[in-house]
C-alpha cells in the first residue's frame, strides 16, 4: 500500500539564483528545461510549479511537456511572473492602468498553460504589490487594486483556481496580501468560488506564525478557505 | 479654536510595574488613586482608561470619581484584568468552563463599571488566551472560545461596545487575537454591531505593522470596523 | 560505564513566575527548598544554580544543604540577585556609588555562600546594567563601570571564578555585556584570569546566534575564553 | 564659514539593482560613468566609494575620473567585487585556496585603485563569507582565513588602510564578520595598525543595534578603532 501524499516543488529551485550581490548569479544560467532534467533526479518528486514565460530560451509547452514526461513529472500549477522588471512599480497594483492590463494579460497567457498541463491552479505572487514608506501609497486605492485584479481573473476564468501566496515583505517592505488572514479578508470580499489561498510555509513562518497551518484557516463564509 | 484631538493613557502607566526579575517591582507599589493624581499631572491629558478591578486597595466607584474629578480626568474605558494568575490558562478559552464563566462575570462587573463612568467601552485584552507551542491547543476551539465569549458579552450588554485589543504574543508565544486582519474576521463572524477593535500603536508594530494605522482598516461588513 | 556529562538547572524554574501581566504570579509563591524538592524529582539532574538571597523565606545554608542533600542535587554557582528594585537603574552600572558598593557587598556574599557548597563559580547577571534609549547614558562610562565591577570582584576573589551571563536586552532594551564578543573584549581587558562566559542558550539565539555555542570562542588571549 | 562635514555614497546606489525577484534589474543597466553623472545632480555629495571591478563596460582609471572631475566628486574609498559568483563560497574563506589567491589579488588590484585616485581606504565587504546551516563550517578554519585574508592585505600594503564592513547577514545566513564587537577582536588579533572598521549604519541597526554609533568602540588596544 502506498501513501496518497505527493511531493512537488517549485521548478525555480533547480534554476540560478542571483541576488544583489552576486549579480551574476550563484551558477551557470539555466533554462527550464535544465532545471527540469535536475529535478527528475530527486526520488519521490510528482509534480512541479512551473513559472511562465519559461526561462532560460524559448520554449513551446509541447517541448515543455515531453521533458516532463521523460522525467514522471506533472504540473501542480503556473506561476505567472508578476514581479518582474515591467511590473517594478506593482502589477494589479501599478499606478499605469496599462501595465495592470499586461499583467492581466500575462496572467491569462498562464491560465492557458494551466489549461495545456491540466494542471490544478495559477498561482498569483505579486510580489512588488506594496509598499516601502508611510504615506507612500493611498492603502484604499491599493487595497481596491489587489482585489479588482485577482476578481477580474477569477471572473474571465472560472473553469480554474486561483491561489494567492502571501507574503509579509520582500522584496517591498510590506506586500499587499500580507498574512493568511488578511489575504482571507480579500478572498471574502472578492466573492467568488475559485479564488483561494497558498500556503508557503516558509512565507508563514517569515510572519511570525508559529502556528497550525493547516487547510481550513478561520473564514467567514467557508466557502473561500485554502485549498493546498 | 482649539483641537477636538482629546489625549488620553492607561492608568497602569501611572502605577508600578513589577516584571520577572525586579519581582519586588521597579518602585514603591501605588493605588489605582495615587495612579489618578499623577496621571493629574499631565498636561492636555483629558482621559483615562481604567484596571478593574481597581488596584492597590478597595476603592468604590465613587471614591475614584472624586480622585477623577479632582485631576479634570474622564474614562474612556474599562479594562478588566482577565489575565492575572487565576486566568493564566486563558479566559474565554480557559479549558476550565468554571473559569470562563468568572471571566464572563469579571468583564459584567466590568460593564458596569463603565456605565457608572458613561465611559466609551469595555476593552478586551485577553492577554492568556493563545497558545505556546506547536499542537499545544485545539485551534479550532480557542478561536470557537475566543469568539463565543466576546459574542456572549456583546450579546448580554447591547447598549456598550467592546472593543479587542490584539497584540501578536507576550506573555503567551502567540495571542488568539493577534493581529487586525484576524480580530477582523473574528468581529465578520461574531456579526454584532458593538464589537470593534482598539489600535495599540506599539502592539501593531511588534506585529510588524510599518504602515497606516487607521480607523477604517479592511472589513468585509463595514459595520465593524475600527472606532478608536 | 557513565557518561561523564552532568545535567543541571537553574532553581529558579522551580519557582513560580511573576511578569506584568499575571502580577500575583503564574501559581503559588514557592520557597527555595520547595523548589529544591521539586528539582528533585527530576531524573537525571545533578546539579542547581542557586539565586542569592534564598527566596520564599530566612533560610540558613545549612538548612539549604540539608534539601539538596536528601534530593541528591548538588550547587554548580551562585547566582546574585542584582537586578531587583533596588538595582533598578542598574548594580555595577548605578549611578549612585553607594548602590553599585551594595552590589559589590551583595555579590561578596554570594561568593561566601560558592565558598560555602563548594560550587564552581559566581554566576553575574546584570541584567539591569544597560540601556533603553539613544542619548540616554554615557556609554564610555557604562562600559568602564561595567568592567570595574567585576574586576573589583574578581581581584577580591582570586580562589573563585565569576562567569558573565551576556544576554542582548530584556528587561533593559539593550545590555552591556550582549553578546560572547563584547563581553570577550571586555573580560580581555579585565585581564584577570577568574572571569568567563557562561553561555546560556537561550540568551545565544536570542542575539541571532543560529551558530555554534563552544567553550573556546574567539579570543586574543586564550586565557579568557568560556568555560561553561 | 562652512561645516567640515563631507558626504558620500556607494556608487552603487546610482546603479540599478538587480534581486531574485525581477532578475531583469528594477530598470535599464547603467556604466560607473552613467553612474558618477547621477551621482553628481546630489547636492552637497562630495565623494563616493567605487565597485572594482568597473560595471557596465570597459574602463580606465583615467576615463572614470574624467567623469568624476566633471561632476567635482572625489573618492573616499574602493569596494572590490569579492561576492560575485568566482566567491559565491566565499572570498578569504573559501575552501578552494585557488580563489582565495584569486580574492587577494583582485584586492591587491582594487589597493593600486585607491593609490590612483589618492583615496582614504579600500573597503572589505567579504559578504559571502559565513555560513548558513549549523554544522556547516569549520568556525575555527573560518575565523582563522577571515583574519588571515585580511592581514596578509594589510602587510603587503602598509601604506594604505583596510576597513572592514561587518553586516549580520544576507546574502549568508551569518557573516563571519557579523559585528562591531567580533570584528574588532579579530582586528586586535591581526595586530597591524593599518585595519580598521566601516560602520554601515543600516548594517549596525540590522544587527539590533539601537545604541551609539561612534568612532572609538570598545578596543583592548585602542590603536585598532574606527575610523570612519
Amino acid at each position: 500500500m502506498t501513501s496518497n501524499q505527493k511531493y512537488g516543488a517549485g521548478i525555480w529551485h533547480f534554476a540560478t539564483y542571483v541576488d544583489r550581490y552576486a549579480t551574476d548569479g550563484y551558477g551557470e544560467p539555466r533554462s527550464v528545461i535544465d532545471a527540469i532534467d535536475i529535478a527528475g533526479q530527486v526520488r519521490d518528486l510528482s509534480v512541479v510549479d512551473l513559472n511562465y514565460p519559461y526561462f532560460g530560451g524559448e520554449f513551446s509547452n509541447e517541448q515543455v511537456k515531453e521533458a516532463l514526461d521523460r522525467n514522471n513529472l506533472g504540473v501542480i500549477g503556473i506561476t505567472p511572473e508578476m514581479y518582474t522588471r515591467e511590473f517594478a512599480k506593482g502589477a494589479f497594483t501599478n499606478p499605469d492602468p496599462g501595465v495592470r492590463r499586461r499583467a492581466n494579460e500575462l496572467i491569462n497567457e498562464a491560465a492557458d498553460v494551466v489549461r495545456f498541463f491540466g494542471a490544478d491552479y495559477v498561482k498569483l505572487w505579486p510580489g512588488q504589490d506594496g509598499w516601502d514608506y508611510p504615506f507612500q501609497v493611498d492603502h484604499g486605492a491599493l487595497w481596491k487594486n489587489s482585489l479588482d485584479g485577482v476578481g477580474q481573473l477569477a471572473s474571465e476564468n472560472p473553469d480554474l483556481k486561483f491561489v494567492i501566496e502571501y507574503k509579509p515583505r520582500e522584496p517591498r517592505v510590506h506586500m499587499s496580501f500580507d498574512s493568511v488572514s488578511r489575504t482571507l479578508l480579500g478572498i471574502e470580499k472578492i466573492g467568488l468560488p475559485n479564488v483561494g489561498i497558498l500556503l508557503d510555509f516558509g512565507h508563514a513562518l517569515f510572519g511570525g506564525s508559529r502556528r497550525r497551518i493547516r487547510p481550513s484557516s478561520p473564514s467567514t463564509t467557508g466557502a473561500c478557505s485554502a485549498w493546498t
